[in-house]
């Protein structure tokens, strides 16, 4: 495996994370396209519904110098027309020689790009490790097609003794800099963002993405506020920074069915909607911002999850560990 | 900086980490000599109070190949006669031409060898960074010299939303397997365990240092159970397999003065005397088993710190994070 194909697949997937949150329902996808002697002389990812694919837009880059080269992308090329033609179509027509994919095309109407390809006499590849892919910017997309429902992250960030605010309510600022520097821009990358009514009626918070200067992103998150208690007009939530949708219920399947359309949604709590999720088994990651303090009273981030022995517990695997600042971000994913 | 000097200071630090738990009240200190080539010839460690420091069993172990060598210890020898004479002059009469010591003594009647030895014409040098024994090895015995006081770390177990035990009290086991395993081993190298009376009669634990085979180790900690509550004379820690020392207070102060021989003490909990000891501000290191679960409900693991507003939080600083089978280990320190 040369160094060069790894590190195409890697801007590949760096490109594909990029245009998280603007390519729903289609997948996030990343291309990459190296010349004969293996420099990169084209990169590209899927643009917003209706606009090309990721492939399309690397070969455009690439011009004539994509002839007798390689393409590197994250997921499988599609072999059918939709709002644009198969992008197995335009790789033969480039005159690619050979294709690297990551990630099988788990939709059956645009699967075959491998087979078709591979019939125009491409010689296609599937990479060694999808998990950089299936665990990172496809990883929401290809659950919703595996499971039909949207992809939940549990987001909270907590003191280390799981604490979310204070005794006396204050929660400004339990994580660091770059923990909510980080999380900011996370936000302009998902679909959905959900709160409970008695978040918005204690912190009266915005739930919009911004940019480092505080300006808001061009994509913003469907805000998603969920339960019974009224919602005063001049919350936050109801400006027109963003689309909100109230979900006047506790259930969880009614949250779902109302966020049925969307792919990747991150659920902030508070703590009575994230047990609520962990008791349906409806937590498909958790990413937690563990802030090294000690509180020792106050809000816990997590409330009744339906668990009453530890034979009961919620079990998920570590992901991922790392610092951010002072802070231990921690992402899990179910047992 | 040779990388025979680097191997040579980590295996004195590792030599001195074997140590720790049996050399109280000195300090676990350890020392490799390198022969005129640089070659280990000669490894030791502090032996138990009244047997010789490490320098001395690590010239013994060289023997006469340690002259003209080097020798690498963790602590700047000692210059004084106590029950063993002075390491400085072991050194010159070896005939070691080159001393490297990470920190200097604290002590100021063991203080010194340094330079009786560079008077004697050996060639003397501070190591270039002394934290991995100033936060390792030697980290309790320094900060004890520093305070006058024992060094507390508080060592927990929780879920990742901070519940040391689910609602109906079960605990057994939050933590994984590796996680345990390195408790148990760490137990026996300090020097005290500190409980409450809940813990005890809620739990009734052993708090016994334990080998992998389940046998008792050869150093055992005291055991210190904190409270008002009376013990069954029944309950584990009442038997002899460590000494056990019951402080009937809830106050911190009497929990320190009664511990004020000792060097290295965990604080265990429960919930309250963790808290206590936060809101006193005797938190010196915390050591986390965070696993991957989610209670929701159960006890917290810390109650009562003091804290009431998030301006007033305990804060810490991480001073290492990591995986340890599915847990996660954070060590912090107070910032």
């Amino acid at each position: 495996m040369g160094v060069h194909l790894q590190e195409a697949m890697r801007r590949a997937v760096d490109e594909s994370d990029k245009v998280r949150g603007s390519t729903s329902p289609n997948p996030p996808v990343g291309a990459v396209v190296l010349d004969v002697a293996g420099a990169v002389v084209g990169v590209g990812a899927t643009q917003p519904p209706g606009g090309p694919h990721a492939e399309v837009m690397a070969l455009r880059d690439a011009g004539e110098r994509a002839y007798g080269g390689s393409i590197i992308v994250t997921l499988e090329p599609c072999d059918h027309f939709g709002r644009t033609p198969p992008c197995s179509q335009a790789i033969i027509d480039a005159g690619i020689a050979q294709v690297h994919y990551a990630v099988a095309d788990p939709v059956s109407y645009a699967a075959g790009g491998a087979r078709t390809l591979a019939r125009a006499g491409v010689a296609v590849t599937t990479w060694h490790d999808a998990t950089p892919v299936t665990q990172g910017p496809l990883r929401a997309w290809l659950h919703r097609q595996r499971t039909g429902r949207p992809h939940f992250t549990y987001k909270y960030a907590a003191s280390l003794d799981g604490r979310s605010a204070a005794a006396d309510g204050s929660s400004q600022w339990i994580s660091g800099d770059q923990s909510r520097a980080r999380d900011r821009a996370e936000r302009s990358k998902i679909d959905a963002i959900v709160v409970g009514t008695g978040t918005v009626l204690a912190d009266n918070p915005w739930l919009t993405a911004r940019n480092p200067d505080g300006s808001l992103t061009d994509h913003q998150p469907v805000r998603v506020v969920v339960g019974t208690r009224p919602i005063p007009p001049e919350a936050r939530v109801c400006d027109d920074a963003a689309p909100t949708v109230f979900v006047r219920s506790r259930n969880i399947d009614d949250v779902v069915e109302a966020l049925k359309d969307h792919v990747d949604v991150v659920v902030e709590g508070g703590p009575h909607l994230a047990g609520a999720f962990f008791k349906a088994g409806m937590v498909d990651r958790i990413t937690a911002y563990v802030a090294p303090v000690i509180l020792g009273s106050g809000t816990s981030a997590v409330v009744d999850a339906g668990v009453g022995n530890i034979a009961d517990a919620k079990r998920f695997h570590c992901e991922s560990v790392s610092l951010l600042g002072d802070d231990v971000l921690i992402s899990l994913v179910p047992r």
